[in-house]
């Protein structure tokens, strides 16, 4: 198996350093990830500027393609133009910090994988539940490997990706894998209004997470009870119950 | 009723002063947008550093705010802190291209819907099938004002984003407003590898776009046979049928 990996943390962060030690025990495995923190730019290309791929070695060989770009131009880049030969499957990770509910949408880890998915190669995004990069990684990247390992035999249809939402707790408190839908907790936003060395007034991004999904069959909730959740995810985004009852007058 | 309008294309595009224009006639407008062309950002987020609001003036008055982020920046910050009063609803757009398809999870005008529909702000987006800035949006701008001047009769809840694709055909030539589901057309990619004045290898994202909905109850076939496509779309992407078929080996 010829897995291609990347994420939106940059080809530096330890999450996609253990996620590629993990998979290398499962397949073949090529990096194209950003060459910076590309965290929250969703599902961004870059259309309007050129993108440089630079090879990057670690301990010694060479450990995958930085790209100036998002990590959907990654996976755009890496199936069009650098990866010698055809993957089988995408994983992207792992990410420092969940994405659950509705964070899914603002994820770069995420729009990494649907993009694979768009472009038909089968796709997996992994997240851990926290925003500390000092969290050990590897018992995340075990369980993204496992689910690697057997992916084909799980028949998953090609227009579904799976997303994969870790607890960042003990090995031994982990309760194993669970299937799960996408949960409702949001953002409560919220920016402060300060002033820069000049006098003038900026703003900067912060507010709070509102986790609400206690039920253990949402990502969020089964995630924070101890499991690592397993959400299949798809975007067709049709409302299509309200289609019919959509009456616009002309 | 008080209408926030956003866009991708930047404050200065014609698409945005054509819809304000329209909206005029339906209530009172404010705008909030980004200072510079945004397309592709999908719903990027700036969090790593500071947004400035800049009091834009044109025909002799106070235009809207021009913001130095993305288009889900512009309706975060728009309601959180620049709105003097409650918006009633929220209209993104008129983007110049069509936002059907696959494309719809690329594009900066619709995840500014998608931020206003998470905020709790009716919302819908409206595309022009042109990409040529030179493209009347007079018409097209006359349909988004018809949707909002009737939307609180439409009963669309509160989750759900009307997502509005315009053709660029003559007003006689329109056939009226069609609701519809999003298509699964969808971009061939491909990149051109180009060397630089300095001899170093550089990418550029081109490929073409392959149009394959004809059917006329999508929102790709229903643009293209002279149609205002109105898509209802939602976000909760669970993919509910395949939930109890994923069996994954702990």
């Amino acid at each position: 198996m010829h897995i291609l990996v990347t994420n939106d943390d940059g080809i530096d962060s330890p999450g996609i350093y253990a996620l590629v030690q993990a998979l290398r025990t499962v397949g073949k495995v090529s990096v194209v990830a950003p060459d910076r923190q590309q965290s929250a730019v969703g599902h961004a290309l870059t259309v309007s500027s050129p993108l440089r791929a630079t090879k990057i070695r670690r301990d010694g060989a060479f450990f995958g393609y930085a790209i100036n770009g998002t990590p959907a131009d990654c996976v755009k880049i890496g199936i069009c133009s650098l990866l010698e030969e055809k993957a089988d499957l995408l994983v992207s990770g792992i990410n420092h910090g969940s994405n659950t509910s509705k964070n899914i949408l603002y994820s770069g880890t995420v729009s990494a994988a649907t993009e694979g998915m768009m472009m038909g190669l089968p796709s997996i995004a992994v997240s851990i539940d926290s925003l500390d990069y000092k969290t050990d990684c590897t018992v995340a990247a075990e369980y993204a490997a496992k689910l690697a390992a057997q992916y084909f035999a799980l028949n998953v249809p090609a227009d579904i990706v799976l997303n994969v939402n870790v607890p960042a707790i003990a090995k031994e408190h982990i309760k194993g894998f669970r299937v799960t839908k996408q949960g409702t907790s949001g953002w409560e936003d919220a920016y402060e209004r300060r002033l820069d060395p000049m006098g003038r007034e900026y703003f900067w991004l912060s507010g709070h997470y509102n986790s609400k999904d206690t039920d253990e069959n949402t990502d969020e909730g089964a995630m924070k009870a101890g499991y690592v959740s397993v959400t299949p995810i798809q975007y067709q985004l049709t409302a299509t119950d309200f289609m019919s009852r959509l009456d616009i007058t002309p």
